[in-house]
């Protein structure tokens, strides 16, 4: 499943991290943050009553707004560049995201969403396609108006690859067979990209050189990775009361994650387990006691640590000490959050 | 119900004035639609054998690349442009048309589409979902090489009406008070924004001047609405045999178009009807008979035929006598299509 927004608790979960990141980034930061805000309240009434109604709840009710905190600390500086292009930036990979939310809410036929009903609950499976595809195609409206064809590129193959992500995990579902690197994949597509894509948009946005676009690029994507997951992570451990839902949706869902890959490996009773006979959330909950007493969770955790680690690797040697500080709490801020 | 692409005939039906075109407009043309056909033959094979398979067929069995035809056609000359940018308009407003079919199919559950089974029936919602996702970004990835902003919005703009055309439409279902301007704004978002922007972005690669562009985007907007208000006909008139669907599956859909609503004005039997009441398909086709009796078709074509009228009236003067004489043959060929 891709990345959730437990409904409860992911805002107190980021708090912390994000105070201390806006303390180090600089007030800017926030201001950045504000203008997204309103942008997507703007977007979200300005395209009639209907879209209003559905997406305008959905939008509003937030989110951690991590992909435009990626952007707008990619971008370094103290509030010095373009910033009504940064801001465009940050809104389209937040639109991109609230676009695959929405279409994941038609097909898992979700009733909630951040706390809030979703599209598809309000208006109909017509009606939150239908947003959805509004979403997506404002993202691209936002981004054009900053007039830069490498940005589109960039925000275009992301979408592509998030997309390309979904159905590699349709392909893959129940299959238990998968090997890791094709896990790996379906989390780059799925989560990953768009991490980097708004690390590049940033760093474009404020003149960083080809170099440091990339290397901020490869930081996101490693950051992606590790989110995922421990978002995969999250999913087997819980507690319900985080992220409410039951533990083993993947599992029900026919999505073969990390843990579950590790495990097999551990034990060979999970190893004997057809996912197609887990069809009871009991069930389910029962395997995700046994992949945990496997000790695959610890494991998986390592691998997103390593990811993490990797990440900060990539982080160019010309970033000023602010910026390096800001970006390496969003790093750590992605592991505490599952801690 | 959106413009539809009837299996069986629409090919041959299409096919002469096709033909005619080419040879009014130049060689140039078939070669450019030529092109979009391999490009897209190759988007849909290199995305992974997952797309190919389900969007692969969809792809390939065709259309009447009427989009891109206007793309080319509101370009004019004869090949003398840059070749590649107005392919890659061509396949990029292709993909879009293609990506609101797909999730179209994913919502009416449809089991073919020009005559191929559709990618829900194939791979299930999910992968529909997100294969429409794909097409989607796909068609801004195409048109970001362009390396033009302006025609990135004027997509983006295209494709957030196609989706506000849908929930316009969902909004307005079953509802039998909707005036003829909000039926006609349902289908200028649903269809003519569309056939405006393959006209803008031909006349923009062209290098057409801003009024000219503007003009050529008018006269693709009125095409588009005398288009749907035509399909809008068929629905009503059938002959199944030429559209492969009972008629009537707008008023089945609660969807209330042009002939129904003329005919209520017409038919105070029709007019005391709650469409919710017409559950079967055979019902459907009884109202349909009163609607032909009322004269409700003749009128709407009417309407459809001082639309095109209209259209033609925006050809900008300096157009050559070749590119009028093609897109005026476009605008007869709307018509005929639905003799």
């Amino acid at each position: 499943m891709r990345e959730r927004e437990p409904d409860v608790t992911a805002p107190a979960a980021v708090a912390g991290p994000v105070t201390e990141i806006v303390r180090v980034a600089g007030a800017h930061v926030p201001q950045l943050l504000a203008r997204v805000e309103e942008r997507l309240a703007e977007l979200a009434t300005g395209h009639g009553p209907v879209l209003a109604e559905y997406a305008g709840a959905t939008i509003a009710a937030g989110g951690k707004r991590l992909r435009p905190l990626l952007v707008f600390l990619a971008a370094g500086g103290s509030g010095d560049h373009d910033s009504a292009g940064l801001v465009r930036a940050g809104v389209a990979v937040e639109l991109i995201h609230s676009a695959t939310l929405v279409h994941d809410d038609v097909l898992d036929a979700a009733p909630l969403r951040r706390g809030v009903p979703t599209v598809v609950a309000q208006g109909g499976r017509r009606a939150a396609t239908a947003t959805g595809d509004l979403l997506f195609a404002r993202a691209f409206a936002e981004l054009a108006a900053n007039d830069r064809a490498d940005e589109v590129r960039i925000l275009s193959d992301a979408s592509s690859a998030l997309a390309e992500g979904e159905l590699l995990q349709r392909a893959d579902a129940w299959d238990t067979t998968i090997s890791l690197p094709r896990y790996l994949l379906r989390c780059e597509l799925k989560t990953a990209r768009l991490f980097q894509a708004a690390c590049q948009l940033g760093a474009l946005e404020a003149g960083a050189d080809a170099g440091a676009v990339e290397m901020l690029g490869a930081f996101g994507r490693r950051i992606g990775l590790a989110f995922q997951i421990l978002d995969d992570v999250l999913d087997v451990s819980g507690p319900v009361a985080r992220t409410g839902k039951h533990r083993g949706t993947d599992l029900l869902d026919g999505t073969i994650t990390l843990p579950f890959i590790l495990a097999r490996q551990r034990d060979p009773r999970l190893a004997a387990i057809d996912p197609r006979a887990i069809s009871a959330p009991l069930d389910a909950e029962r395997v995700c006691d046994r992949i945990e007493a496997s000790g695959a969770l610890e494991a998986a955790r390592a691998q997103a640590l390593d990811m993490v680690t990797a990440a900060k690797g990539h982080l160019p040697a010309e970033l000023d000490d602010r910026q390096r500080a800001a970006l390496t709490l969003v790093a750590n801020g992605v592991v505490a959050r599952y801690a």
